[in-house]
């Protein structure tokens, strides 16, 4: 998508670079990451200089590439690989990425055809997530009428997933094709990954937003200023139910209380079979510094830290919740709108690998 | 209630000064705010060293005793009035207090004997607010068992209503009657009121409790965690819908959805009979910049201002939302507690006021 009118993707390859839109800085300021070594990517991917666990995938099997380039010989590429794959111990993507490229270089006989094979493969999967997410925004542009209010939460957008994003997807392509489009963006405590990420991403496509406190999302759909809701997801279960940022479950009730369709957006890759249901998914507990702490921007234009809250309370600091089947009117997948039970997500993950 | 071990009221009179805990400094310091004139009183009102409409309305009353103190005849009195009439504009309590207090001067010959009478007007309004909130959780804490997890929503406790409460009013005295009681503090962005004054009321009588981002709130309820919802209002209409903090209305949603109580506690004088429905209240849409910035404390214990979102994004503020009636499964008020519905509203305001 477009930053400044120059059409930019989060992570991408050049000369041998792992070149990454530093997610730290946005909003604040737009900054591209230059990482020339395997040494400094595997840092790169640890410090969160990208995020998103797409986007983090395709910066990992280009890291795989970078340290097949460095290694003199294929011993010595196999013992590298242990230290990316610690880098961020929940990440699947990465380590389907990490998979992909190395068994492509071990299928190789000499590091040297190796190191180009390496890079293909990891332009590959780059290109498949790309497209994936291209065909969401096809299926779910159809869900999108003209002077359509869509609320949204956390950040589903082409930073997390390389381009064009899961839940924004619709949303920009509906937008390419005329439609007027309004966006409600919900901040997203603790991290305001909605009102940093996903407000600066409508801006750089010119796409009307307002950023909302979470809390008053209901407020929005009680007053009939909502159409429709579509958000991202974590993992979703086999029977529809889905892990995704704390708060998505709030507001799939509400809308169905407000008879507002709610639609989540996510590639094949999210579904998983084996978790049978959303009570299966264990949820992640985060640092309770992510709530008490808050940096942004003083009035000097420096990055600032500071305590916001009571510092003798406790905290807790879900990071995820599971929303239910039942409140989900449909999941917009790379092969169409399926709805949310067993039979029909079965069938469309059959459609996807064949 | 109680800091460092010692009781407080949030607003007291004494050797003609007004004294005021400075809210704008909890949780990061504790000082009070000594105004020993007329003028700075109403000053103190305007810069919100005092919040919380009956807190306001008792500052406002020790206020006008201030002016009939300084004032050298009855005329002098009035004309001063003015200037406290449009320091907050929209809240009731400070009329009513104004009001009674001006009345019981102009009904006396002389300012010298209508000095001790607006003092004791005075005192008696912060009685009778203080009194009406101890009632309100003598009926209240019926409701709370024994190990009860109770969810609140920003600030309905003494800072607001000089002692005791309203919503937290019945947890400090379960509390007191030697129940264990744990209570779940919902940050309540944008001002953080939850986070800052109810999670440091709490600390100080000892109460044990946790701070969870507004977001978090359905996670709670859905995984069984909460026993009760008990929430404050800023106006109820006469048939039973309610105003609150923005945020409130998800809170009602979701604790329908998963079966679990929901309260409201207020005083008699937050029901406004004139007003149908929920329906009828205008909602009132607060600074972008609230949202915007954030205060806190930075490493080096420096008050400090951040910028915290996409600067070019716009935002929609509104501070209240509307729940409606059905979702509330009781009104505790200082006559008891009341089914939201307009027969069992009148009766109970008729026993009010016999």
């Amino acid at each position: 998508m477009y930053v400044n009118g120059k059409h930019y993707e989060s992570v991408w390859f050049e000369n041998n670079t792992l070149k990454l839109i530093d997610q730290r800085k946005i909003p604040f300021s737009f900054e591209i990451y230059e990482s020339r070594s395997y040494e400094s990517s595997v840092n790169a991917i640890k410090n969160m200089v990208v995020r998103g666990a797409p986007a983090i995938g395709v910066a990992a099997a280009f890291t795989i590439a970078q340290l097949c380039i460095e290694a003199k010989n294929l011993k010595d590429f196999e013992k590298g690989i242990s230290n990316i794959l610690i880098s961020r111990p929940t990440a699947r993507d990465l380590f389907y990425a990490i998979e992909r490229v190395s068994s492509k270089v071990k299928q190789s006989k000499k590091i040297e055809s190796a190191r180009k094979l390496s890079i293909e493969e990891a332009s590959l999967i780059k290109n498949e997530i790309v497209d994936a997410c291209r065909r969401i925004g096809e299926f779910g542009k159809l869900l999108i009428a003209d002077d359509f209010r869509i609320l949204t939460h956390c950040n589903a957008g082409w930073l997390a997933t390389v381009d064009y994003g899961t839940a924004l997807s619709p949303i920009f392509l509906a937008k390419k094709d005329g439609k007027n489009v309004f966006v409600w963006v919900s901040e997203t405590r603790p991290r305001l990954q909605g009102a940093r990420l996903t407000a600066w991403e409508l801006k750089n496509e010119g796409i009307e937003h307002k950023i909302v406190v979470d809390s008053a999302c209901g407020f929005l759909m009680e007053r009939e200023m909502v159409d429709i809701v579509i958000v991202g997801a974590d993992r979703i279960a086999a029977n529809g139910d889905f892990a995704n940022k704390v708060g998505t479950y709030e507001k799939a009730v509400i809308a169905k209380e407000n008879g507002i369709p709610f639609y989540v957006a996510a590639p094949l890759s999210t579904f998983d079979l084996k978790t049978k249901s959303g009570k299966e998914i264990v949820i992640e507990h985060r640092s309770n510094d992510e709530v008490k702490y808050i940096h942004g921007i003083d009035d000097k234009g420096r990055d600032t830290n500071i305590l916001i809250l009571n510092p003798d309370s406790d905290i807790i600091n879900p990071a995820f919740d599971i929303t239910p089947a039942k409140y989900v009117s449909g999941i917009i997948t790379e092969h169409g709108i399926v709805k949310p039970n067993r039979e029909d997500i079965e069938s469309i993950i059959k459609k996807g690998t064949h």
